[in-house]
């Protein structure tokens, strides 16, 4: 099995970035992740405004996959995360939701052991979870810093993005150019103080290539719903972006016009929320597989 | 089994409301509940406008518990949700999140059998749920709507507020002043285009009253978490509210600094969507019972 190794990094998803890696269709390798800081953080009396700020949230890779054109979709599944058995979480101020009231950056390192988190006592299952994984943007689309998320994936920060789930990533570059990092060992949907519990972890993966399927936004599959991953400069965008986008699968999958598509949407289509930190918002429209399988979804497209 | 009949409606939560009916704390009631339309469109063929828009979202009550006072919790068990055998949902132009995109009003009446709801041959699993459900507010927090959802409950539109959930309101005029209705036989978090599947229900509650308990928005108990429901003028206010209940609770339940709090509910605590389409947004903070159980939680505010 081929492994990236973790100091192939990139800080920014561009068009045109060197491959440091290729795989084929169907083949499991494995990426080994930075944490968002690049493991410069690891004391709790540590000052966080000394760490080398041009090292945050390093993405591994890119990893080119043979025959994935634009215009087509790659699909990447999680086969497994593993993270590290200590993480960090931090406060700063003016950051997160509520930036305002923290009068003092701290630091916490917390360690994980046996699939458990122990912040003070307080026991948290761990939750392993990718937080920026992304392609190649469409050159028109600009360059992405890693830590926002976009259309080409990005800092999504999505608990879904798990073990066992499966993204799709509209490819837009020769190769596609995957490439991963900040792994959370847990964190809630919504990420309210701004970072989860960050680790570097190994992840294994599966890449495949689905031709002619191009989509606007990345797709996520898990065990009972598909989920469109819709970013935008407000919660409002991004929430009109995945639903619209939800609507449209609907319509075109099931043969519906648009209005009893849009009915069908707010009866059966979870709008969930995957951060409110970041330099744009993201949340997923989750449409369960019971009403729409996902093969017949991307079929459809 | 006292009975409170569809009859028995109010359109405005208010300080002052003369109750329809009394029940002591640990009573078990049934409530007759309208649909938000007070059964008006039952045709798929009806103009909508023609409706009297008067007896939009009428909430069955308002309903007097005994020993409630102003600065308690009134807890209110939902033993039971049964809905009608058919429903209504709509699509109206500028209506729900992409109301921009409908050109012309469409009704649409679907049966619901068997615990399925038939939409077009697509089928969705029934998951009845209580639209407006809410007390009587503080005099100096004004009258509401029943379509509007605030501190004192009403239009929340939360799809947890389902059978064998637990609401606690802040009480806060004497006999709490109970009153529900708008049942949905299913929706999506978000309720997108502006309805769920509206229906006529019968609803089985047991109350309770805790004593000097008052919370600021009303709390929801699901088998496996307590939930902040919070609303706002815009989500991002909604999420603020909630997030800053949600830290608080850990904090006082918990006995930790605030910010050690804060970074715990980023690690724990997930934000999710209620609605965002009604006058005010609603979003619940969903604190896993797996770190802080209910009883804990009421017990330290």
């Amino acid at each position: 099995m081929k492994v990236i190794q973790r100091n192939d990094v990139i800080y920014k998803f561009k068009a045109e970035m060197p491959a440091v890696e290729r795989v084929n269709p169907g083949e499991i390798f494995k990426v080994i992740t930075n944490d968002c800081f690049f493991q410069q953080v690891f004391r709790e009396d540590q000052v966080l405004t000394e760490i080398d700020y041009s090292r945050l949230n390093p993405a591994t890779g890119p990893i080119f996959v043979e025959g994935a054109e634009p215009g087509d979709l790659l699909k990447v599944k999680i086969l497994s995360i593993e993270v590290a058995t200590k993480g960090v979480a931090a406060v700063v101020p003016k950051e997160g939701v509520l930036g305002n009231k923290v009068s003092k950056p701290i630091i916490r390192v917390i360690s994980i052991n046996d699939g458990c988190c122990d912040f003070d006592g307080i026991k948290i299952q761990a939750r392993p979870m990718i937080g920026v994984i992304g392609v190649a943007p469409a050159k028109e689309d600009g360059e992405w810093a890693t830590d926002s998320p976009w259309k080409h994936g990005g800092n999504m920060d999505t608990t879904d993005i798990c073990q066992g789930s499966t993204l799709y990533f509209p490819v837009r570059q020769e190769g596609a150019l995957l490439a991963l990092g900040d792994c959370h060992a847990v964190m809630g949907d919504g990420e309210v103080c701004f970072t989860g519990l960050e680790v570097p972890g190994e992840v294994i993966l599966q890449v495949d290539v689905i031709k002619g399927k191009a989509t606007t936004w990345p797709l996520l599959e898990t065990h009972k719903a598909t989920m469109i991953i819709a970013s935008g400069d407000t919660l409002d965008h991004a929430i009109h972006e995945a639903t619209n986008q939800a609507v449209d699968h609907l319509k075109h999958s099931l043969n519906l016009e648009w209005e009893n598509a849009y009915m069908l949407a707010s009866l059966s289509v979870d709008l969930k929320i995957s951060q409110v930190v970041d330099p744009k918002k993201t949340v997923r429209a989750s449409i369960p597989k019971s009403i729409l399988s996902t093969e017949k979804l991307i079929r459809s497209i």
